[in-house]
């Protein structure tokens, strides 16, 4: 397209020397002498819902950040949760995280990112607040919709191009939520108690990732505590890990509200307090961010010499240096809002990662040339999945319903509609009348089904409180609101049943067997029933992969597998007594067969692997694998697969998952295409952490590489040994 | 100062390489080719009550505006015009413009402009609305105080270096009110009909100094109509004058709510519509602005080709090439909120602004190491004056009362105080119980007199409606609520009185003769108080010259020496029947005594002019005359003089007023200091505007340089010859 010519003329036309790191911390040196203790304590709290202080005198700009992480927030008032009434802060609603995870593809992840940026950047944010990469252990966690999935090594892949495209536009990413905020329940103060090695080999890769290889500049802490500390100020996870082991050199913020202590916030490496909260107090003074715990309190223990003002420096220094990536940076690009370009970049996103769980007989995709009679039943149909949800609720420029969608693409049949059944308020004013009559939109959605060729259920979670939602955890892996009966009474009046889920957790499917297919659609965003229709139709061939395991029940999951303690704990302490064993590494490990596995989806195509090899039989430590599958599209359709590369230890002195993900490529292939793929595998990523000497350990011996399409559809194995 | 060099890295650190004009516009050509019609007719009007949209999908960012010009105001809400209550927006109010007029120093203006441009950038703010040049024609036009006087060399002087200094800060400064807007009565439509050389002679040469000299990036419509035609969207005025005659290549804003019709506007020069409003009607949806004359109705009449697309693409062109100078410019500083350099800046205008009208027997200064009772009477003593007076009301970090100072200062004094009389409720919610007893109050305040040593008298005007403030005028030249009999009664008590005048117009004095002291505040702004007290106290040396004349009665005024349609017109239309001879050119022309003259300003020492001669006896257009004057502090103290040159012209062929000001400078000299010193003044300036020409004429014959210190003491006469 012709304006990204202009763009470059825009963005690069003016030649700027190169920012040298070592001449910015010098300037960084010279600033911090000039401030006052006070200037230096400002900077390290809130003054506003989402902005943070500059100095004033010197010009040193203020910070403002803005909710992510599928898309920038509307602006909101200064201190209250009202949202501001401004008409610039429509935007671009992505696909939830969820759904970016799925498309198992990291260029688009980089494109999300740049645009999301982009974004972010017109509308003048310093702090993108997000990805969010908090490991999906159970299915009833409200905000898995946000996250990544159950893998840490998708999760890692995934994250660092987002995170690098969101920063090329001097944005800063915060990967959230540091670490261990894996449920809503009691979010503000559950202990989790896990092992060292399910911390780091589980919980802490993506965040890893995102600063050793995203170079992220802002990490944002939780709201839970973690082996008696809260996460936010933390000893070992922030100074320990995070600023020591991983060098993290950027700025360390709070979760909205998630600090609780000044010596443990100044000690223990936070940098910038949030959201402890004004309201209903002094909201419209000056001071009515006095009493955060990085503020007055903070400045009596330096003034008293109880905190050495090295501590407060050290948190300036990392905010300066944030500035200068971001709104001091004089080569910053000036962003775009909402457009046509961001709208494909969602649209892309949304196409690639539906899942395609089922499709018996390839009764998708639907002909849109047929004649015939499609009912789409259910109130997801038609309900905007980018209110409610908690932060991450967006004002979009359209949120194109699947109703919608399929409307403008199926134009040569007869589409009815029947809502079938209403999920009640929703925390944002959507109100049903308290008499409404649940049967009466049963009754009628039953006979809609009667009268059709097709039947569209679309149905699934919604953004509404203890569904996927900030806050509150699911109650049930159930569909809610009488959606198992419902679709129980279509089947049995219409045998043409295509279920498309819309939500961002895994839900158990007692009507399994009955569906003809079943469509995992997560939450889209703005091109939603667009992106929906693309894949019902045929335009685009599905191509996502479950990035979590969709257990028949819940008992099923790892974390449901114990006692209460484990999940959601006893209201003060909780233990992560699956330990390492989350997700597929659970199923696997404990033959525990999952309704859909980790990695899998459907194709409209059909691929084969015909062989696979590695250019050696032993490796050593530091060693990349270099492997070479030849993939066949053996089907009539254009398609794309995704080469899944898991790790078996034959022989461990730990005990270690059945077999863990190591390596992943996106391939898009020609109907009856062959292409050999090269894949690469760091033999480091063999490696168990070893709690006796708190460090990684390779272990010589040997390993299986087991490649395939899914974590259950392994089709080359291939033993190699390292040494 | 040490963080200046602090300031020096951080803004000069990055070496940028020069934007060149000319790729810019070739930049801004392909950008205009890129743009749809919508996008560029959507970049023509508002958005918000002040913003303006960019192009979303292009990065070409918005538009902000902030009201000026004494200092950057409070954030508003969206679309209303309530304050938003944020904590970060608290600014340095700067003294009014008539002070900054009053210290005939343009290194102070440029220091002014510097600093509101820092607040502005660092508030985000891409055009400061300010400064306002509209002359003094009459002293109850209620917006006199945002302006710069009575003479236009003096107003062209003063605002060329505030606009360059705002703009350093890569913020365009908007000179307004373009043209005519001379009293608030009936502004919105208001027809002036005036001769062309007054309106070329008064009214414009400052805009046209802004332009030419100041390189200003954009420029404000009035609200009132001229010849018939609204002054925001006119042919003449715009098309004719700034655009035409004098090449203006910046954006023309109306003021908020002066747009009055689409073919107009659109073939008129009108760039961006403002505040033609939506209140009450759509405020909260996106399309609110649609109907603004500039927005859809604009559209249709270029999508139909009634108007040419070169039109707009003009506006959009203007659009962009302010952004290069200021959102869009890379090199763009940082800016800085109010901060002590700012106070600073603030100070040292009201210092050298204050004029001292009076000083009997040299009353004043008062010493503060003497013991004694000083009563302070009045109720500006502590009033704050930066809430109230319309759009450059400011929210200011602080604002130091004329008592507050005084206290300070006076540390060895007792200080008593009285209100004196009330004033009412102010505009914004200053209720006073309405059975209020003005008369308790003025007894309270005689008993107070009686008690003091010396009285000092904090009166004037103050900035509710139909004083000094927004959209009403003065109903008379006398201070209001009972001041002038409270002064005689006090003065019948205690015959130490001095009287500060806070206020930004002319006042009658029947008390005059009474006072021992007087002493012209104006409007003060952040220092206010302590300025005051830097010139009772003597620490300051008073040094401002009035920027215009106090008649002794209202008739004596030029606009009010005629019929009811010279001032304020019929309601429809208005003659300025005075024609050139405004302000002090009336009274010396008509030999009226004003009670204190253009130009007049008290010291506490005495400046003598021992000599004055030329570098030669002819000239020719396009010569400067080099003037060379001997100035000697012949008193006991430490003090500036502003020099004045005027010109007269001895034979004309058209009436000349009997001087205009062509020349001044100030001077600092230690006490018992000669110097001399050397002014310039343009052999051009002694041009009349030819009305038969419709251009300048510059008669050759003879001229007398006028040299003193004051437009009615002028000390030596030099005789020179135009050939």
């Amino acid at each position: 397209m012709k304006y990204w010519l202009v763009l470059s003329i825009l963005f690069l036309g003016i030649v700027v020397s190169a920012q040298n790191q070592g001449e910015i911390e010098k300037q960084i040196d010279e600033i911090i002498k000039e401030l006052t203790l006070e200037e230096k304590v400002k900077m390290c709290h809130a003054q506003s819902k989402f902005s943070s202080p500059g100095v004033e005198r010197l010009g040193i700009p203020e910070i403002w950040m803005s909710d992510g992480p599928h898309g920038v927030r509307a602006e909101i008032e200064w201190d209250s949760w009202s949202y501001a009434g401004w008409t610039n802060d429509s935007c671009t609603a992505f696909p939830a995280l969820t759904c970016l995870a799925s498309t198992f593809n990291p260029d688009l992840a980089y494109k999300y990112g740049v645009a999301i940026g982009e974004e972010a950047r017109y509308r003048k944010k310093d702090i993108l607040l997000g990805p969010g990469v908090n490991i999906y252990r159970t299915p009833l966690n409200g905000r898995n919709f946000e996250y990544m999935g159950e893998d840490p090594y998708l999760a890692s892949v995934m994250c660092v191009p987002y995170i690098k495209g969101v920063q090329t536009n001097g944005v800063a990413a915060c990967v959230k939520h540091y670490a261990l905020n894996n449920q809503e329940v009691w979010r503000g103060h559950i202990n989790v108690k896990i092992s060292d090695r399910a911390l780091h080999e589980i919980y802490l890769p993506a965040y890893k990732a995102a600063v050793r290889e995203g170079g992220v500049w802002s990490i944002m802490g939780a709201y839970n505590k973690y082996n008696g500390q809260h996460t936010s100020h933390h000893e070992v996870l922030i100074n320990g890990i995070l600023k020591g082991a991983w060098a993290f050199d950027g700025v360390v913020v709070t979760d909205w509200g998630s600090a609780h202590d000044t010596r443990e916030a100044a000690l223990n490496g936070l940098d910038i307090e949030m959201g402890t909260g004004t309201d209903g107090l002094t909201s419209s003074t000056e001071n009515a961010y006095d009493h955060y715990y990085l503020a007055k309190p903070f400045l009596e223990l330096l003034k008293s010499g109880e905190i050495d003002e090295s501590v407060v420096d050290d948190k300036v220094r990392r905010i300066l240096r944030l500035m200068y990536r971001t709104n001091m940076d004089k080569n910053r690009p000036f962003g775009r809002k909402a457009n046509q370009l961001h709208f494909n970049v969602a649209r892309e996103v949304a196409q690639e990662g539906i899942v395609l769980l089922k499709n018996n007989k390839s009764f998708l995709p639907l002909n849109p040339e047929t004649t015939q009679t499609i009912a789409v039943i259910g109130e997801n149909a038609t309900r905007m999945m980018t209110v409610g949800g908690g932060s991450s609720e967006l004002k979009t420029v359209h949120e194109i319903s699947p109703l919608h969608g399929i409307q403008q693409r199926f134009t040569n049949a007869n589409i009815i509609h029947s809502m079938g059944y209403a999920s009640g308020p929703s925390q944002y004013g959507r109100v049903i009348p308290s008499d409404l009559d649940q049967d009466s939109l049963k009754q009628a959605a039953i006979e809609t089904a009667k009268k059709a060729d097709v039947v569209l259920f679309v149905g699934g979670l919604n953004k509404n409180h203890e569904q996927d939602c900030e806050n509150g955890d699911r109650k049930s892996l159930n569909l809610p609101f009488g959606q198992d009966e419902l679709l129980d009474e279509i089947v049995a009046v219409n045998k043409n049943v295509v279920v498309v889920l819309v939500s961002g957790n895994a839900v158990a499917m007692p009507w399994q067997a009955k569906a003809k297919a079943i469509v995992q659609a997560w939450y889209l965003g703005s091109e939603s029933g667009y992106a929906i229709a693309d894949v019902l139709s045929g335009d685009v061939n599905p191509s996502g992969k479950l990035p979590f395991s969709f257990p028949v029940k819940l008992e099923d999951n790892g974390a449901h597998a114990f006692d209460e303690l484990s999940y959601p704990g006893d209201g003060t302490d909780q233990v992560y007594k699956e330990d390492i064993l989350v997700g597929y590494r659970w199923h696997d490990t404990k033959k525990i067969k999952p309704l859909y596995a980790f990695g899998y989806g459907l194709s409209y195509t059909t691929f084969k692997i015909n062989s696979a090899s590695v250019n050696a039989e032993e490796f050593k430590a530091g060693d990349e694998i270099s492997l070479s599958v030849e993939l066949s599209n053996v089907g009539q359709m254009a398609g794309s697969e995704v080469l899944q590369v898991y790790v078996r230890d034959e022989k461990s002195s730990v005990m270690r998952p059945h077999k863990e993900l190591k390596g992943f490529k996106k391939v898009q292939l020609a109907a009856g295409q062959t292409q050999t793929i090269e894949l690469s595998v760091a033999v480091d990523s063999f490696a168990f952490y070893d709690e006796n000497n708190n460090d990684w350990k390779l272990e010589k011996g040997n390993y299986q590489l087991l490649i395939g399409t899914a974590s259950n559809n392994i089709k080359k194995t291939i033993k190699v040994a390292v040494k």
